[in-house]
């Protein structure tokens, strides 16, 4: 056959037909989570994690509130049974967190596993074999009777174990290992028979823990699965069904979602994902999506930057930048219209209703982000994001026509520069831009109020002083009438906008005008400690830009012919 | 409320009740892929390409077989406005395929759009605008008809400019953007009216997009929602339905798989799910996953390295080790167990049936992988792991008793290096602890065959020559035979293996011995030019070891007894 080649490949298998239910139902509650980060994780790794790792690694699950810890296989590694035993000696096992550990059905090592965990108040047994079509055939060459035969022989010298071991509060779990390609049928015996051994009450529950070892299928399909062998094995009410997915297509997550709904009680998962080949389930991604939909987590994830750093530098590896809720680019918006719908949301967005942000699945705050990463600037953005930045960084509040006026040089510059642009950058492009002190500047003013209402003001243009003066209600018409005057030219103010800078008395204010000088349209800004002064100076600035004919007027009147 | 805290979110609404038929229905063909990587993919980049870098990624897609790709938004970015115009113009775009632009709902934004597209030989022109409750309530403060107003008039203008250009095989693309996170009547109602704008047919089918421009829910409520649309919109056969899905929840591929059960026909996504927040879905993934069923992708996937090495290049993003199908880690393998269920599954494996190989999905080298990377040997990862290793670079076929008395020494190492061996210190460890050249050594032998059967050998011990001579019908027994006549010692040779490391007539042999010397079971290895030599090597390295009371000794017999 060529190398890529499907047809090669054959479809999983499904269950049969039965009574599906699950696609109806919603998630009201989560799930008993179960750390793999120590087992499945820690085996995953080019560099097993030293002993110092491990207790790290083991301190923040249980901050975050994980209630069962997978310590390792202690019969098959002596780093995991020396752990386990510190775990023990050390008291280290808070009251209400269970230990499991993992085990092949072989008595020398369960006899090993066993006494590994003396000491412990509770403990989880886990064992498991192999049980799919391929395993049974091509790796132990035999038929299910004899897979049988292992799963209830390990499961009686469980059973004869810990019986020697009375003080401890056992917890048997069994995994049909390699569920996800097991005929169900005989998933639902081979369980059927550890359980005959076991004999699990409602009041003592065994685990059966029903893993995509490798994800083969759909999450549609596992649901199936879980749902199927739920409705199908004898004792339901005295086992807790439990999920343990992979993520080899990708839905380690979405498998165990559905597996919820599909009557799943417990998830088996890692912080972030790590774990054999493609990882685990991520707890941090599925707790979170249970949280986003108004669901306790009962896991406090409040700070998963900490998180985040102890599974990069126990692991080795590096978070995805996009991993879902956690990654660092994902409240970040660099589209306009995201960017618009995000600054609106966000001014509704009363404190006590629930969360309505375009854009934003959840607030960054509840997770230690930040708005400030939310919104940048680059030549897609538009913007409504350079007037988020300039709130933000500078507290100038734009008005509607300079936002418009200014966007185009900003796309320009961003476009030039390929890259996004900071607030600064924003900034310097707006005072660039709009802002000109040649060849008229302002030196004093003297403005009247009451019989004598009026300005006298002096310019400067070039070794020049100019004396105008002019009559008017306020400053500006006052400043217009003077100019009108003296250069013959016809000012008109189409709109005018202006604001201080921060609270105190001492902030500067910033002055925006939208002028009509002889038919020409333009925008100008100017910043000064005196909002007379900041305001005139605006005014200025727009008379000095409409007497050059540049290429930035030019610019400033496309925008207006587009707005 | 408290920062992290559930109660401010709400559950997501579901579609109404309705004939779901999706999870009974199975994939069978690929869906029309669309490549979002040069607009979504590239909107979300913090530095946006270059245009050589779009260029770069232009030809990968390409050369993927990516039919459908979205270009960018020509009438918003200069640098996007340039690319489609150097795509038509130097003729970079095949016949098969189609380029798509987007655009919101402005006629100067359209009328730039098809003006950036003269001279195509066929263009889908995207249009959008938003449709979310929270959009239409907050963002764009409109009622419904407000809404649907827009995308009306943004049909109408459309259809109006595409008029002008009767030479290009227009195709009319339109989005309810954030789809997920609008009522399903309303997504019905909004592209009901627009459908009636551009009355399509099934000869000449319009696209209906439904993205999760924000996921929000579990893949099983997109295709809920996929489904229900489908069932209810009016022109179903003139309609090609589109999904474009966010990984939000971290179910961007698993939405977009029920979607193709629920009825949807195409995706858009981007190579290894580059995108806004956390990306687009991945088309690399869900191409491997209808791949790894034995459906055809329609996509070559068969180098996907080179992909990495565009999209990161381009993107300057690199891929998780754990990427689904293609990271790095994906086919390695520590657990013993499952190296042991690999090794004997590829050993069952014909080239001619369907692919059955315990946790690999598919065949590493169907996309250029190896199975070189499959076996790495760690404190976890036992016996299959190291026998895998020494075969496949050293030729050396482990007898299973002989495996079973390395495997501590090799635990024991990998614990204290805390690292991955490889197979030279494997190798190493075995010698060392297997091979013992003193006391005893050997100089010469002489050995007789015929009637006088039997060996004469010359042995150094220290600065003395042992003369020995012994009886017996091979070397080996002959041997023993003279080793006990001078000792006065008991050796028997419980079990043998010998055998030529490559094919050459230089090659070494090795040889594999397990003794029992004086009650005492041991194993001993040698490495000879000459077959004898290396066996009775391995015999004097046995007699060694079992003079010499060590660590290493009692090591061995744990072994033994555990086995």
């Amino acid at each position: 056959m060529p190398a890529f080649d499907h047809r090669k490949y054959r479809p999983a298998p499904r269950v049969p037909a039965f009574n599906r239910q699950w696609p109806d139902r919603d998630l009201d509650h989560a799930p008993i989570w179960v750390s793999e980060d120590l087992r499945d994780g820690n085996q995953a790794l080019l560099e097993p994690m030293t002993v110092e790792q491990k207790k790290r690694f083991w301190h923040q699950i249980v901050k975050v509130g994980i209630k069962e810890v997978m310590v390792g296989f202690p019969s098959a590694s002596q780093p995991d049974y020396d752990f386990v035993r510190w775990l023990i000696e050390a008291d280290q096992i808070p009251d209400d967190v269970t230990i499991a550990v993992l085990v092949q059905c072989r008595e020398h090592l369960i006899e090993k596993t066993f006494a590994s965990l003396v000491g412990a108040k509770r403990a989880i047994v886990h064992l498991y074999n192999s049980t799919s079509t391929v395993q049974r055939e091509r790796v132990f060459a035999m038929d299910r009777g004899g897979i049988v035969d292992i799963a209830v022989q390990g499961a009686t010298w469980v059973k004869t174990h810990a019986d020697r071991y009375p003080d401890i509060d056992w917890c048997f779990e069994y995994t049909p290992e390699s569920f996800s390609s097991t005929e169900i049928d005989f998933s639902l015996e081979i369980c059927e028979a550890v359980l005959d051994v076991w004999q699990p009450t409602s009041d003592n529950k065994c685990i059966l823990n029903l893993p995509t070892t490798v994800e083969v299928a759909g999450p549609h399909h596992h649901a199936d699965q879980i749902e199927y062998f739920c409705q199908h094995i004898s004792r339901r009410d005295s086992v807790i069904i439990s999920v343990h997915t992979h993520n080899d297509r990708g839905g380690a997550v979405a498998s165990a979602e559905l597996a919820l709904l599909a009557g799943a009680e417990r998830v088996e998962g890692t912080l972030l994902g790590n774990g054999e080949r493609t990882g685990n389930m991520d707890i941090v991604t599925l707790a979170m999506n249970l949280y986003s939909q108004g669901i306790d987590p009962q896991l406090d994830l409040s700070n998963p930057d900490e998180i985040i750093q102890v599974v990069n530098e126990c692991t080795g590896i590096a978070m995805h930048p996009r991993h879902p809720w956690v990654g660092e680019m994902v409240y970040t918006a660099f589209s306009g219209s995201h960017q618009d719908a995000i600054r609106k949301s966000l001014k509704h967005q009363q404190p006590d209703e629930p969360w309505q942000v375009a854009y934003l699945p959840i607030d960054p705050h509840d997770i230690g982000r930040d708005y400030q990463a939310v919104i940048r600037v680059n030549s897609q953005s538009g913007k409504g994001g350079m007037a988020f930045l300039l709130e933000r960084d500078y507290g100038i509040n734009l008005p509607r026509w300079m936002m418009l006026a200014l966007a185009p040089y900003v796309q320009q510059e961003s476009e030039q520069r390929a890259s996004e642009l900071s607030s600064a950058m924003i900034r310097q492009v707006m005072f660039d831009n709009f802002t000109l002190e040649i060849p008229l500047s302002l030196v004093e003013y003297r403005l009247s109020k009451g019989r004598q209402e009026g300005i006298e003001v002096t310019l400067q243009q070039g070794d020049e002083m100019l004396q105008l003066s002019g009559k008017g209600n306020g400053a500006m018409s006052a400043f217009t009438d003077a100019w009108q005057r003296h250069s013959g030219s016809n000012v008109g103010i189409i709109d005018y906008s202006e604001h201080s800078l921060g609270a105190s008395s001492e902030a500067n204010a910033i002055a925006f005008v939208q002028l009509n000088i002889d038919g020409q349209r333009l925008c100008a800004v100017a910043e000064d400690s005196d909002t007379v002064s900041a305001s005139l100076k605006a005014l200025l600035s727009g008379i000095n830009l409409a007497a050059k004919t540049t290429a930035a007027t030019s610019l400033q009147q496309q925008a207006h012919a587009l707005s």
